[in-house]
């Protein structure tokens, strides 16, 4: 392989495993108030397209790679949902504590 | 241009403006605790490869998409250690305090 390639397949570990302690970090603390729901929901549905391009090129670097970094991101995306009702719920019940 | 091509433009479109929605809440609200350090530290390097990568290839849509992407990531980075920074203030002034 030479460095041009390399260099490729570094790039795409790197940006795969980045979202490996976002998850770690959102599972541990279980708060997600400064992440962006808009983020993660436009960045999986990218992912979830890079994934259906690779397999319709039946690439299976694409189809790998991918494949890994849209579980990661669904994964936020569906803690920072739960964050969200989570607090929905706490917001209700102050709300009638002062009704 | 064919659907496969349609499909990984859009898909490229998603993965990069994905970013602009965490840039915005991360700017307004001033607060980045709920995000990674290391996931954007990761992500930003992984992106810069990404770059190189392109201008070794002389691709310039990888060079576009990725220019655009590390800035808006650099930029998240950039308010994370902001805010990492001003914490440990607000700690240190707290710990002086209670001296």
């Amino acid at each position: 392989m030479d460095i041009i390639n390399w260099i490729g397949t570094l790039a795409g570990v790197f940006t795969t495993i980045a979202f490996i302690p976002q998850v770690a970090k959102t599972w541990k603390t279980r708060s997600a108030g400064d992440i962006s729901l808009l983020m993660f929901l436009l960045f999986s549905s990218g992912v979830l397209l890079w994934l259906i391009y690779g397999v319709l090129l039946q690439a299976m670097p694409i189809i790998v790679a991918n494949g890994i970094t849209l579980s990661l991101s669904a994964s936020i995306l569906v803690m920072k949902i739960k964050d969200l009702r989570a607090q929905r719920r706490r917001q209700l019940a102050a709300d009638q504590r002062t009704l």
